[in-house]
């Protein structure tokens, strides 16, 4: 019926997925859905910008929009020698993703017991970062397998943790409990200059019932029992660190976001800001909706949740306010929470072609994504013609 | 963004689906497609249009046209007495369904091997229908479990097969090759009088590599060595018939129909036509596509064959005579078929909303459908505001 008519002017089309976790990297699901829009609208303009909440993928998805790469060694959650990617952007902002250098994900970190990881591994990066010339860092708190309550960082650039001896004790969840005296005179000066953003939608104190350890640990392997131990060897940590850096911050929100290192970044002056929004704005999702008739999002798994400051709500919002209308793709969508995703998506699809297993999705997901993004851009564009 | 734009124009939607085989009936399918576009579109004009292709279901999609619609005693396929629903539609037309006569999902009709099944129940229901004074015929041969050459159809209207000693041979195929005459004289009179359409899609002959016993006995319970027993049988039966009658049918595109229905309907002088075609004809789906803006159609499982003559393709062909765009909604769509239904559909289509059991789609299959349709209609319409 097109040929009928006058020909549709070119559309502009944003694609910006967060990850498919633990299938895809976000910048491979927007290539996937992009060739897809590309086979059905070979004339539209499309532009891929992957996303991210702060979480696994934050550092890909901050990358895809420019900057410098590269390794650096730091320590995993076992505290072995080891290394992760960071990145600089152009605009000079260092990016630290805790989930690519203490993560759940990584075998041989969680190879040990939670109650001895720590983060000493983030602070090792901060400091190579520093040593490069940074004083700008967003630091990436999601995904974590850590409950160290940051001491791990804080060690990392210089503090000194001691018992009643006089002895350094280990940064680890098992030690915190002994921890007498914290010595922050030989932490590195060079912090005082630096800003911290802390990105996180975590709003959870350190301690307590809402706290670190209580809300978070199980899912890192703290058993039912060791809750209030963790908790209180928390608790004790932060009552001898807060009179040393003359400084309060657990009960400030997000102290409680990846095991305590949001409070020990908070301790250091960070800024806490959502995940989703801030790399929206470093990677420019703004500009890129300017101008744009549709934007297509997703995520591994979209639910009720979603709209609790997930990237792909975030980034409905934006397109909204840009006068866009978002189309949700995701692997699969909680039917149940449907009526709260239409506040934000006009169309919440999943990535499959009918029924099938969820290893056989993740195993075809690239296809799958590609033929779903054609299906969709063939119906918008039959909504066009109209 | 729809409220800074001018409202537009409410849209007419016709939908237009097949039943879901073994799960909804087309009339269950339309109706939660329906919901869910109203609920998407509350504005919209929705055209409900359950269709079919000449099998199972092709009684209910005509009636939903209107006309009268009641039961008739009928032997099933084991020769036992039963009854099935028939219609008379509105122009007088008698439609009579195999599938719900002699059909496969029939457990008391196909408790017998198919060796002794027999096509009598659909001559019984003819024969009520002449009582009703019906002299045209719609007969749906598509979900037959019978390979009987028709002769069971032909024997309930008075046709006599007789072995050599002159004694009446029952019209199954393990009999058939036992008949030495037939006599036809006490052929119900009316039939001459009356006009019977055949809705098939298959071409097959009556005998041979292509015929009915070949292609389709297996799938009918035929086992591998019976296939050239009962071809032969046919074979014989069609040779005594055929001088009886002075006409000659085994050859002919459609005869291997229904295991040989088509072969008896076609020497009472059917006119064969597609089923899909002959149920747009008389549902009027030309008519409710007059002024549409989008059809939705779809069926159970969506693959290359769709394109040869399913219900979906033949409703999108009309639609886009109509300068209607189509979108297919099944519960199951073949990924590597997209390209060919491309040819027929803007956007293909699954009622699942990520990775589930084949056993859990068809029992949520209402919900599926009718969230699917609120999604399909929400993109569509963000596609219109563009």
């Amino acid at each position: 019926m097109t040929s009928a008519r006058p020909s549709l002017p070119k559309p502009i089309i944003v694609i910006a997925p967060d990850s498919f976790k633990g299938s895809l990297s976000a910048e491979e699901v927007a290539a996937a859905i992009g060739a897809g829009i590309s086979a059905a609208i070979p004339d539209a303009q499309v532009r891929l910008c992957p996303i991210a909440d702060g979480g696994e993928g934050t550092l890909d998805a901050l990358m895809h929009a420019g900057g410098e790469r590269f390794t650096v060694n730091c320590r995993n959650a076992a505290g072995q020698d080891a290394n992760a990617p960071v990145g600089i952007l152009k605009d000079g902002s260092a990016v630290v993703e805790s989930a690519a250098i203490v993560g759940l994900t990584d075998p041989a970190g969680t190879g040990v017991a939670v109650q001895l990881r720590t983060t000493l591994g983030v602070g090792d990066a901060i400091k190579s970062l520093l040593d490069r010339g940074a004083r700008r860092f967003l630091v990436a708190l999601g995904g974590s397998s850590t409950n160290d309550g940051g001491a791990g960082l804080l060690v990392a650039l210089g503090a000194v943790l001691r018992d009643g001896a006089g002895e350094a004790i280990p940064p680890q969840p098992a030690q915190l409990h002994r921890v007498v005296s914290i010595d922050v005179s030989a932490l590195d000066p060079r912090i005082k200059e630096t800003h911290f953003v802390a990105m996180s939608d975590v709003d959870n104190p350190l301690c307590g019932e809402e706290g670190a350890t209580a809300v978070f640990g199980p899912q890192k392997g703290v058993a039912a029992d060791q809750v209030a131990v963790i908790d209180s060897a928390l608790r004790h940590f932060a009552s001898v660190l807060e009179p040393a850096l003359g400084r309060r911050a657990s009960d400030q929100p997000g102290a409680g976001a990846a095991g305590g290192l949001g409070y020990a970044l908070l301790m250091l002056g960070a800024q806490f800001r959502s995940g989703a929004e801030t790399v929206a704005d470093h990677i420019g999702l703004d500009d890129a909706l300017a101008g744009a008739d549709w934007l297509i999002t997703g995520e591994g798994r979209s639910d009720a949740q979603t709209l609790h400051g997930k990237a792909p709500f975030i980034a409905s919002q934006r397109a909204r306010r840009a006068g866009v209308p978002t189309t949700l793709l995701s692997g699969g969508i909680d039917r149940t929470s449907l009526e709260k995703l239409h506040t934000g998506f006009s169309g919440c699809f999943s990535i499959s072609f009918g029924p099938m297993s969820l290893q056989d999705a993740i195993a075809q997901a690239p296809g799958l994504l590609r033929d779903s993004g054609e299906q969709l851009a063939r119906l918008w564009q039959a909504g066009r013609s109209c």
